[in-house]
């Protein structure tokens, strides 16, 4: 067993070479465009560097943010993180995680998200009081591509498998209920991913270090899940209509990140800096009121697809 | 003094009226749009009406809603609206508003929003328990003509000197304090205009019907607070820059009314029809990301302006 110094060392370590290493997948995967860097510092401790490739050849506006930040832990602030173990002494928290959101130009591309994190808390004599890890991975398709969705889900059930028979069909579902626009009857942000948070040593009978394997596995899985279907949709000419309707499932997406979104609601309340927080919000967005979609085009059918099923089976 | 069941009706025959008085005008203010409307009902009592001109000569997209709400009054929504003399008897609310949100095509007119409604709640016997308006009007410009902020202003000073000589200074200073994008540094989404919530009997020294009529005055002041600086400013050409900067003015607008605006959540919260409570979200939106403006540019003037002045003095 690692001491707890040296895991915490372990894991920012891993980000680190993670913020790289997605960095370059996506400056390759552009074709063109380059990310430009701010760092930033937090009043209460800690920072980040957020990257940002705007008006890129694939890509209208990509993000790649990492944090790692530290500080009191106010009970409040506690309760809403969801730590055990928590009592009348005096605590300090440490979180550093990595995350990524990804708007192409092209409709027949999807956007993807990726976020991984690592949670500690420790009290006064700098022992470990509880930790834990979150993270996942969901596509947002704007076209209808079934097969994109397959793929996609079935690499991460390989991923994931390879760490836990429970853990792909667990998180999957997790997921399925986490990007939902509950204002919009329940529609789904996109053909999800996997999504989980609070897994602690013991989660699925790993211990921390088995589960950090587990997180950078899916850190890592973009370039198998993702890029392959970024490869074969790429060429495929579109019109304004296609176009129009990415306009409209960004909406979505905003709306989404804007009233629902835990991470980002977090980070709007607890001041960090707001252009790394909303980063994640589309280039262009559009509302429009009321469509109406026949059943056959292009657009119902992708509606349809963003209802919930198996595509990993 | 008028029976509260002759003054419910007064106050909604009267939005009824004023929904179509503002139609007519953004009708003729477009120059050749119409407006498409949507009669929705709510499961616990009552419906509305909603408008929407999309697509007009001047208007990217307008919206005018009406609505009559009813139902039992639930505890924790009582607390929630601020409802007075609420005790452990059976209450019923009531509720009658209109708003309008007028989003234009060229970055050079302004957006403008307007609201007002009445509140009601009545015990078993039908008697009124408590009852306040609220409502009022805001100006959102994505190009910098102060001319246009004054214009505004003094005509709602003007307005509401008709009716109580404190009235526009403290209900000016309301919405300044209410139209904020707080975790945008205190960013206002535009020159603020007047706001007001819980007018009850007595506020001013004014009993109901006065403050009816004072309402009365601001549901009717876009004719001469608004149409003036829309005429002036249609025909004044734009480029790229221009409009652009317009999206990203509008993106700050979605943003508010996503993460702020009482009214928004409310709706979200309480299964009103959501495309009619989001038919406020601009056409087309864009969130560029941490934009740099030079000191003398268009846009610096323009984020200069949304701070707090007294634009009537």
């Amino acid at each position: 067993m690692t001491a707890p110094a040296d895991f915490r060392q372990r894991v920012t370590s891993w980000i680190e070479r993670l913020h790289e290493e997605t960095t370059a997948f996506f400056s390759e995967l552009d074709r063109g465009g380059t990310f430009r860097e701010d760092q930033w510092a937090r009043a209460g401790g800690g920072g980040g560097f957020t990257r940002v490739l705007a008006g890129g050849a694939t890509y209208e506006k990509a993000g790649v943010n990492r944090s790692a930040v530290e500080g009191v832990l106010e009970p409040g602030f506690a309760q809403r993180i969801g730590a055990h173990n928590v009592g009348m002494e005096s605590l300090a928290f440490f979180v550093t995680g990595m995350s990524v959101v990804a708007h192409p130009r092209s409709p027949m591309v999807p956007t993807v998200h990726l976020n991984v994190r690592y949670f500690e808390i420790t009290n006064e004599s700098g022992q470990r009081v509880d930790a834990w890890f979150g993270g996942g991975t969901d596509l947002t398709p704007t076209y209808p591509f079934p097969e994109d969705a397959v793929h996609f889900h079935r690499t991460l059930k390989s991923v994931c498998g390879r760490h836990h028979p429970e853990f792909y069909p667990r998180f999957k579902m997790w997921c399925d209920h986490y990007f939902v626009n509950a204002h919009r009857d329940e529609e789904r942000r996109g053909v999800g991913g996997i999504f989980f948070d609070h897994l602690r040593a013991g989660e699925g009978g790993l211990d921390l270090t088995q589960l950090l394997a587990f997180v950078q596995s899916v850190g890592s899985s973009l370039p198998l899940a993702y890029g392959p279907v970024v490869e074969q949709r790429r060429g495929i000419s579109f019109g304004e209509r296609e176009r129009h309707f990415q306009l409209v499932r960004r909406g979505r997406y905003a709306e989404f990140n804007l009233v629902h979104d835990r991470g980002t609601l977090f980070g709007l309340q607890t001041g960090a800096r707001i252009e790394s927080v909303l980063m994640s919000l589309p280039p262009v967005a559009a509302w429009d009121y009321s469509p109406v979609y026949p059943a056959d085009s292009f657009e119902a059918e992708l509606l349809r697809m963003l209802e919930p099923r198996g595509w990993a089976e």
